[in-house]
């Protein structure tokens, strides 16, 4: 494992300036994005009243998850890794990409910041109740709970690939785009059935201000388990090179945030 | 503040010619931003005759302020660091990042733009009067300055993660795209509440040539207060770092425009 | 034929570790790609049960497609070449990019990705039967034959010239995005048509799971053409350089792969 | 203009294998674009048999164009300069980037391309009529010319921007998705009024194979014009910097194809 940095102890590291920069980025990058992710579900029903289902509206959800996305890891990609996810943290843990302290900081930031963003937009919204997730009808919650774990497998084997990878190169550039479009994917082709949630914090802040635990649990269990896979596959058996290769290109080594 | 850098005096600047430059190129990049995104509303007014409010036509706004900001911003980055919007301009002043001067400059650019683009598009539209922003019914003041402060903030902060923190790294490539598209995630969200402006530039040149000024001191001060509560947010809490640090990675330090 | 390499000789490749992963990154790709584009269709259809045809509707598939295949190519891109299409994989055997075993081994993991895409999206939406491709009422075959080659010869002609092309330069950052939005371009364009499908394991895996072979073949002969008759163009014509100006030129040598 | 390089004489350059792959390059390209351009206003005509306007539609239109521009731009920049319209080609005449001979050359080149494309959609959509541009009902023509005028100068001045410019840096690396985008937030707004053609290839084959003339010149005069006045405002104003600026930065220099 010898592409793995721990930078500081982990002693060291619960009071050290960067870990404390890296948690606030967490915190407000995951706020910007459910802030425009569970508003554009308000803003929705706030045009049609009793909010239906058309292609529109698919688009309309697909391109804010995607957009804001985008802006929320592009953001903090260089201070904390732009996870803005607690199954992408809790992956990056099981891959050994970061110490567990970090996590558990990263995990109550992010958490945190979707508790605010929905409570920004029950403000905002005059006080209009956060929808966060749920199976749609006829679908049932083991189908839910697959489908969740099918697309938090592919959204984190997209962050392995393009973000954590040592060796993927140039396509670093690029990370945050792909990671934002598997997710705009995954909402066209799972949200007409769950939801397409992916991200344990983005089902919690809405579920908590809005007071919605109906199958909750789904969005937390689907996400962690699906993430959990792609890492370790990832991990174990994607990255491992061959010593001669990985010494000869020493310049493919991309820049990457301290933890990783 | 050793990462600021001014690169003339202030008497100096004023009639430099990367000044001059810069002002063109910031009153062509809004009048372009401008002339896409209230033309988009002028466009959807024009198919419908009543604009009603539909899915359809909030992608429609949303993709055309994402888009033609992105190519504003592109085409100005790197002569005057691609501010397009009067907000961004004081959040960059505050943080020390532009000197006053050029602030001004600026901000009659942005504005000029604005009214050139609304002038241009009552011209091409057959005399259509510009819509300019308000807030939607069923919302109150209140409500629409605390969305467009906290909007703007989102705005402001990836402005400043992706374009100006110095420790951005190769993001910076992508930072066009991402300022871009946290503006057109939020269009999706708050556009049925309060049109989503985010920029006293965009709110003013329709405004002035539609001559429509209901509430329009809300799209001035919200945003002026989320950019600059960002921009000290991120220059004195996210940006400081240890000196060891800084002097051991010199080669992270991004190509910018001289002024930043 | 200069710019070829073979990195190891066939016998040897069979085994060697970076085939094997090169493979297993095609496998899950192509079913990342699979699953969005086919579930998008099935979402439309989950939401309005007899699918109809609307602008709305073709936005939500070339989203789909463009979103999920631009991941799916930037997570491979490094690993395997990111060709997520048997297509791509002719075109790359026939210009010499890559080795025939390599070759059969990326087929055989792309049907199989697409494959077991199916199955999952059987399995999560409660045994919806995939639709996969066909061409629309009143297009014959022949007509869709001609579509189909010269949609997939555009395809082939971007990937070349983008990811291929060893004087492509910085070009090659972005790539898989130009991969990607030709494939969306060509959905609105082609979509009514026959459904612009471009890449036979895109059309298998929903053709078997939900047993549906009427002009199955169609989309594999035409994106095979189409993708053979860009290969050698642009091997041919395109690529090849006067020997002064490659040898002054050396450091325009992008990354790639191995087995570019 | 020490920053214009001329590299090979007239003479010369006729027959140099650069010229034609350049050439080619323009061709294919410029096909590419129209037949996903085009091709999109006929697969909804397709769809709805008498072609309406709806928000979605337009969303169809401008990401098809965008899309396909960007693939097309991206595919030819290394080789041509991507510059896939006639009026782009004339900007940089007038701006002294390139030749005389090589933009005749450009402009038979996009012409052929878009003839071709126009033909291609007429065989496989079993002899649709191409649309082509003509400007809206109650739109009068000094307004379109005038909208044709703008749109285009925009469009120009965000490829000398991003793609032209000297000293555009790493902002080259998107320069292919500023101009892709303002092409797609000008068919957003200009849309409805007169189709925002921008580009004289774009209109001649439609309207040669379709056989619509009405108008036509207005998509020839406008385009050309803005895009002569936003080249040479760039050329003249933007671009010039002082001497000791350009000498102390030489590494800013960035990438172009040889006419550049």
């Amino acid at each position: 494992m010898s592409t793995r940095r721990y930078a500081f102890g982990r002693l060291d590291e619960a009071n050290h300036p960067d870990s404390i920069r890296a948690t606030i980025a967490e915190f407000i990058s995951t706020c910007l994005f459910v802030f425009a992710g569970e508003g554009s579900a308000l803003a929705l029903r706030k045009i049609y009243k009793d909010a239906g289902a058309s292609a529109g509206e698919l688009v309309v959800l697909a391109l804010a998850h995607a957009f804001s996305l985008f802006a929320a890891i592009s953001a903090s990609m260089h201070v904390s890794g732009g996870h803005v996810n607690p199954a992408v943290t809790f992956g990056a843990l099981l891959g050994g990409r970061i110490t567990a302290l970090r996590a558990v900081y990263y995990w109550v930031a992010q958490l945190l910041g979707s508790v605010v963003a929905s409570l920004l937009l029950r403000l905002v919204t005059n006080n209009m109740r956060p929808q966060g997730f749920n199976v749609a009808i006829g679908v049932d919650v083991g189908h839910g709970l697959i489908l969740e774990i099918v697309m938090t497998f592919g959204l984190m084997y997209v962050v392995y690939a393009t973000a954590i990878d040592p060796k993927r190169g140039s396509i670093g550039t690029i990370a945050p785009l792909a990671i934002a479009f598997v997710v705009g994917a995954n909402v066209l082709a799972g949200g007409p059935f769950d939801g397409a949630c992916m991200n344990p914090a983005r089902a919690f802040g809405p579920a908590l201000v809005g007071w919605r635990w109906h199958y909750h649990w789904i969005f937390w269990v689907g996400p962690l388990l699906g993430a959990a896979i792609a890492a370790l596959l990832y991990e174990y058996i994607i990255v491992p090179t061959d010593p001669p290769h990985t010494h000869t290109h020493p310049h493919h080594q991309p820049l990457a945030p301290e933890d990783y």
